[in-house]
């Protein structure tokens, strides 16, 4: 496809801005998508804020965005399963295929993965992405591309909920009420979990928690977490706990909520990079830890959930935004962390 | 069996004594075992030298001492396995068989356990002990008691190496060649690991792990780990690091030396407690973390490597002491940790 | 509690009586249990018209009869977690919880199993029974006694799931929709799985395997199932087959239609004791064979799954006999077997 | 490498000759090897004598051989990881990386795979190949070429074990004792399990295994295989059988011998493609089966294990044939079955 395409680009911390750049063309195992929604996830927002995230800096002018959902409007003359007009979301990493994570099928411990958003590698806050065609995945009749933006989150979501080997019959804790909190409460949910307790300090978000299908919520700044898991589960404690909020408080607080023998599961990053654990009660408990990169094999999945109604992505989304109105965008998911759960981009 | 028996007891922090109790007399379920060998566990020490650890409190009175190898002299009329005549290994904790820890065969996480010398249940530093014929294992006629003795840390080496996967093709690191980090060398080495290096900072210890077959040893404090590590695995990384010596500074050099996608299992308990960890490079290397606390369906195991040449457990050995040498043997294994690698008591 | 109760009695092949026998006296580690319904299951039914399962041979009177729901009313005096007036759904097998697979967790497994009517042990068509209380399940308030007798069945289903693997982004398919096949279905759901087809030659079983949701139902008789299911998974084949009937047929289609590397979960006995099986196939694809064997630590989770809308267990049950009509159930189990899926005994 | 090179082709069933090819010329991902050895596998040996295995027919002249070891003289510009003068093992299968099995890791399953010697793909009995250099393993100092080539079968062998979970502390069987059951034996014992016993008829073929390691051989025509085994365990039975036989009458043994929960490793195919299993006993004693179909990931663990020692593959070789007389090497191997158990060719 000939022409040009508008794209935002982060000209500096704090700043947005659009640019016109060439409408990419597809190589032979790729499709061209024009993009309908693009999410806004905590790394762009940290970019946009700090300019880096530990060694990767941004060199503006750069594009933020790595949740894409968008219509095939071109393909590659390799690519047989998708077609022009098939709704999709892509899966951002396009990773090396011969290293050995790759070829073991760990492909998200890829060292040399492309991954939109990650600099250098630009995002997708732009009209038109050209992307490896067998990381696209179409969607049902009944998901939308906004649907298909959100697959990204729900998949690390999924793969949380796999690493801690998430069961019918468990009871299931999650630290964190944000976007990839919420995602991961209805990943539990969709594997079977029968209950899921979600813990957070802002009600709001715990509302939000149990609209969308928390079994049980609990504020931590108004109640005791251990003493409430407790009378919860008889004291037997609980068998899973994904903790997606980066606080130590919170690894702390899974410990001493787990049952012996329990699994927790690492989400969220610490600021600091450096969490003080209780080794010897995790000994004496003979706890695992488990903890997410990314997410690999999931995109199929979670689609099936979200198009099976098992999962309600929509109600993560607290904000859309126009493509026009990025800056302000930006800037309120920066400023507004207590009001804004998740916000995604109309681009078109 | 009538008649009484000689018992070394703690009387107080720093001060054994002994005095005579009667022989007890095995139940229907019970063997008769007149103890050979028990072997001085570092929970032995640390009670002796601080009278707790943890909630665990000595009331003196108290008998230390849970590692014991000896030879059947009366059997229950329940037993069948057993005669009078065989040498057996102990496996140390009797379980309740009715929690869900040990109806799924996690027995090792039994909340009731009654396990030798943890405070209140006596050890078994005296001439003899009752016993559930369930926890006595017969030792083929190639090893001895001496050898039954060790069988309980070569457990916990086994245990640690199972929780973390150990397999043929792997490269594995030992931090610490104490008796436990020595066993768990032998029995990656047991369970087909190739490569085991080896951690720590005494030469003299590590020229032990040498001996017992550790592919590489690396005094910590003359050269560095993370450099050694990479030159030996071309950059690569490990594939599990056993953690042995309770010191933070190790688990750290564990999350540094791994590949992506590694394990790391925790044995070692901190002095503090506490361990400060870079999470952030745990989720940017999805590490997993397994912990052991003592041992699970082991002692087969365990013996059938000891009787198969596969593990050395007698080259751990640098001290032997007569019953009645005991507060010496105690004081040795406070005061000369850097000399002493493991103490047996020889009983009879 | 003192005095006599009914007791139905298999006097004979075809032939059922009543007898009166004591109310049993419970143990310190039982509680005594009003039943309300048992239901009537294959074996029960195999017994009555055969009068034996391979070894084991019925000798007359012999009480048929274990899968039963009722209430507690009297507690043995070490017992906690039950009191009087709870309902409870009762897992049949006594194990020893000595031996290696008890120990093991796999205690589904053990040689001295106490089992409810496999001969000579009796079972439970009678208005009372003293059980071991551990393996009495309590059933939350929502939740009546025939749903409880319904967990039997529905543990076999979800050991099978277990068995397979189950987990959501996978297709399953369930040969049989008979109790035990139309269960499977729904454990396989509730565990997550988006796609079940079932497959059986008759239509009824099919509109009730519809009714309580499969995706898909097939006519064996009817259309070639391989063709079906390429046509449904777009020639991918299924990860999944779960082969509840017995029958060689349906274990060949499991293998044709599985894609490679799939798993084949083995539930039902053929009635020669044997099936002929297309191992070049089986090698060629890769392909795994699980097999079931009652079941092991699913009562839980199988009441939570009634419990929370997950499982419509009575929805199996067509048809619901008085105490006093066995003969006639027993008689219509035998004969009617195309129009009756499940029968219950209501008891009381 | 300009110039051409000698090329033993299959002209018919029973009738080899040689023609002369250009030497392959190495693309930028591959590295021309000149090869030194390659064995001969029964699959060759079935093409010779047969002309077809399955779907799979020979169209003369068709190159046989899969197991080759050799020395790089040419790297593509793309090679890193080798280098001229390395002497190294080939994995013969190049698979396309894109399918789902090459995604998750289970390359082996690539519908697409190009494999050596399986038609229409040529195989290696020549002097010079060119193969991706991802799929070449460079071997250490202490591992010769011939050790190299028989990799390939030993890989199967490994992967037999993995199947089927080898550990220390089982007890396993293998049934067949030709090269692959040989090489499995072999792979048990590097994976620290410590009583391999091995069935089969030939009492050569068994004399070989206990040379190479085996605890007990049993000839199945002179001793009931099932009361020897109940004599050696005790009446416990085994953890874990692996058949290479392909005969039915080693499946349903197994299928005895094996305690409650075992698993039962399918390696060798039937003849008839079928084997009548008594699926009642598989169901009472809820035994898994596994199946191999090539093997995935083995190579490094299977080089280590030779250049450690663990494995003599030298001892299955009976026969060398020079290159020049391969006529007569694949006559003797289809004529001389019962005192040939691996023949090797080599090439230069």
């Amino acid at each position: 496809m000939e022409g040009n395409m508008k794209v935002a680009v982060m000209l500096g911390i704090g700043k947005m801005g659009f640019t016109t750049r060439p409408i990419p063309q597809p190589k032979d195992d790729e499709v061209l998508v024009k993009l309908e929604y693009v999410g806004i996830c905590g790394s762009d927002i940290h970019y946009y804020e700090h300019g880096a995230i530990g060694d990767y800096v941004v060199k503006p002018p750069f594009v933020l965005g790595h949740e894409p959902g968008g219509t095939v409007v071109e393909v590659g003359k390799n690519v047989r399963h998708l077609k022009v007009g098939d709704r999709v979301a892509l899966e951002p990493g396009k990773t090396c295929g011969h290293c050995e994570a790759c070829r073991t099928g760990n492909y998200n411990l890829c060292n040399d993965v492309i991954f939109f958003a990650t600099p250098p590698v630009d995002g997708v806050f732009q009209e038109y992405v050209a992307h490896e065609a067998d990381l696209c995945f179409k969607l049902p009749d009944n998901v939308d591309t906004m649907e298909g933006a959100l697959i990204e989150p729900l998949a690390v979501g999924f793969h949380a909920a796999n690493q801690g080997g998430a069961h019918i019959g468990q009871t299931a804790v999650v630290f964190g009420a944000g976007c990839i909190g919420l995602m991961t409460m209805m990943a539990l949910k969709a594997e079977g979990v029968g209950r899921v307790y979600v813990v957070d300090v802002m009600d709001k978000r715990l509302e939000k928690a149990r609209e969308l299908g928390a079994t049980v919520v609990i504020n931590s700044k108004k109640e005791n977490v251990l003493d409430r898991i407790n009378a919860l589960t008889d004291g037997r404690g609980v068998d899973l706990c994904i903790e997606t909020s980066g606080q130590e408080i919170c690894t702390r607080q899974a410990v001493d909520i787990s049952r012996k023998g329990a699994t927790i599961v690492f989400v969220g990053y610490p600021a600091s990079g450096e969490e003080t654990l209780p080794v010897s009660k995790i000994l004496d408990k003979e706890l695992t830890f488990k903890s997410v990169f990314r997410y690999r094999h999931i995109y199929p999945m979670a689609i099936e959930a979200v198009a099976t109604g098992k999962v309600n992505v929509k109600g993560v989304v607290t904000n859309v935004f126009d493509f026009d109105d990025i800056q302000n965008a930006m800037d309120r998911s920066v400023n507004d962390k207590a009001d804004i759960v998740k916000s995604v981009v109309k681009i078109s």
